[in-house]
């Protein structure tokens, strides 16, 4: 990619605000994913990664998707990706099968029960992130989180 | 903890904006840490969560923490904490030394080449933080970052 970074010949150093903000944004997400992700594992056994994994199946027709493209939703690699389904085909949340369009690659298919066990995660992981995260800020915050997000979003995405 | 969640009677949907606030937030925060994890590898062999590790014993006096101090300041569990260490301690770049102030516990020490291997790696962390986050946000944005994530982190931090 054309934005990948090299090792400079003259380091970029952060300014003393620079650096004070990237602590934050750093420590903050930190902080917000692993409480998300414990009281999602607490309350329902589902991880917040798999509770992805299972929300992007929800929201595809037929609530089915190739593994790959599954794993470029969830940000994930296919290797990470294919043990997380293994997980989620033990407890029955979701199925392989092959894809029909060309008999080539693996579909992963949400499940009834996959689909029932999402409808009850769902009130409990809205409430962590109501909780820990909208109800901390400002409507002008909620603005900026939105903005910043797509911003950096939009630079990192890859390609479709 | 009094800000625990627990499964609500009466969930507070997210509405169509705060839904796209968080997607924005959840996405661009794993693409920025998983951007930032592999050009750091990819570089000098260390992973995200290792140099901070080395980053936290360096700003300390006598470079040196307890490993349960250690822990909270990586935001990292006891046992993926003390995996880490392992692993540092076998390139020499960290040793685990005995309490002197008790006699229990361990302390986790940086070694010069550790040191040096922190020295070596800071740049070209330094170049992908300011690629992908600084070069991308405006001053107002900054601000707005800085701002968002103190008051989550000053909602999140456990009491010291």
């Amino acid at each position: 990619m054309s934005d990948e970074v090299s090792a400079p010949s003259q380091p970029r150093w952060l300014s003393a605000e620079e650096q004070q903000a990237w602590r934050a944004w750093l420590y903050s997400t930190l902080l917000l994913q692993d409480r998300l992700d414990r009281e999602l594992t607490r309350a329902t056994g589902i991880s917040h990664a798999y509770y992805e994994i299972l929300v992007q199946l929800s929201e595809t027709p037929g609530r089915a998707l190739r593994m790959s493209d599954l794993a470029d939703r969830c940000l994930s690699s296919r290797s990470r990706l294919s043990h997380a389904v293994s997980r989620l085909e033990e407890r029955g949340w979701v199925r392989r099968q092959v894809c029909e369009d060309d008999g080539r690659g693996q579909l992963a298919v949400l499940t009834d029960e996959g689909f029932t066990a999402l409808e009850q995660a769902a009130p409990v992981h809205v409430e962590s992130v109501r909780t820990h995260l909208f109800d901390q800020l400002s409507p002008e915050q909620v603005r900026a989180l939105q903005d910043i997000g797509q911003t950096l979003q939009a630079h990192l995405s890859p390609p479709r």
